[in-house]
């Protein structure tokens, strides 16, 4: 009996391979045989350069010992760079989320991965984030200014607020990324929250940075 | 500098394992990232189950040394069932061919996988098909019936002429499979030459097959 009902292999190793595809994201069965038929009719070393990567990434790749970044060291690229205000902290959701502020250019301080969001729902509380070891940094570092960058919804507000609590009597700014309708948006397609948002943060005209 | 102008990544590890993943047709970068990342946050062992069933595929997967498809043996399980008649052969393009049809569970026979059809302006000849191990079955065999099952273009029908026309002289029924509209198509999106040949090719009402 074939895991998929639908799918017939004449291969064990081929059904083996599939099923292990189609257990990433967003890919499905016929996609996974797509890509696996792909790989067993390609004639170049494409899957054993894939195995190769793979095997890295379970056994080589690392979590920064101080901002919890994935990392090929104990410490991060980042971290270790000394043109790197390390006084600076921006705090996010996900190592994605670092990728995605670096990408940008316009940051020059330094990350701290909490590696989610306090969610009840999802029986996600502060314990299981990197809370503590950011309180630790800000004590240790003489941080200055800690920009919090989560993800905005009710689960990312309640965890600046968690941590702006945790933080609180030490001499320390926190700060938010602006939020508000996206460069390119049209404003009837703002959502009521974000659009009230926005003009409720609204910014002096002769003050707005343009990059 | 990093191959993707506009990903900075922090660890080299997943730069790889992204350009890696990437390789693979219908994945681009920003998905690659997506699965890399998710295989990264995996708590499972979703990767080493990953890797294994790629090294299975990479080391372990043979060619039925008869038919052509994708095998763990070196004969594959179709060509071993004595259920099935080995004097009735399926020609197809490709392995995924074989896969579709026998999910169909309408064929009895055997087949046979060309890999490929003949495409000049791909440079693919004669020559780099299994074509000359087809006619060894046809004339060792005894085979009664070749179905010609390639893909409905012009390559196909080039394919299935010139494989009539080698097997010319040996007593031989050569049949395609039936073209024509599709099981619930709309004639008026149906492409003229399948239209055409669909009237040219008219059943009887009384002696069409219904599954």
């Amino acid at each position: 009996m074939t895991i998929f009902a639908n799918m017939n292999f004449s291969s064990k190793i081929l059904e083996d391979a599939v099923v292990a595809m189609s257990a990433l994201p967003s890919i499905g069965k016929k996609t996974a045989l797509r890509l696996v038929l792909h790989l067993a009719g390609s004639q170049t070393d494409k899957t054993k350069k894939l195995i190769k990567a793979l095997e890295a990434l379970d056994t080589n790749l690392k979590m920064c010992q101080s901002c919890h970044n994935y990392s090929d060291h104990d410490i991060c690229n980042i971290c270790e760079d000394p043109s790197r205000n390390k006084r600076l902290i921006c705090v996010v959701g996900s190592a994605k989320d670092v990728m995605a502020i670096e990408n940008t250019q316009q940051f020059s301080g330094v990350y701290h991965v909490l590696g989610g969001v306090i969610s009840p729902l999802e029986g996600i509380g502060p314990e299981d984030l990197y809370i503590s070891s950011l309180v630790s940094r800000v004590k240790e570092m003489e941080v200055e200014e800690l920009i919090m960058a989560v993800s905005p919804s009710i689960e990312g507000d309640t965890t600046i607020y968690y941590i702006s609590k945790v933080l609180d009597g030490i001499n320390l700014k926190i700060s938010t990324i602006a939020r508000g309708v996206a460069f390119g948006g049209e404003l009837e397609y703002a959502d009521e929250l974000t659009l009230g948002r926005s003009i409720h943060s609204r910014v002096d005209y002769n003050k707005e940075v343009t990059i």
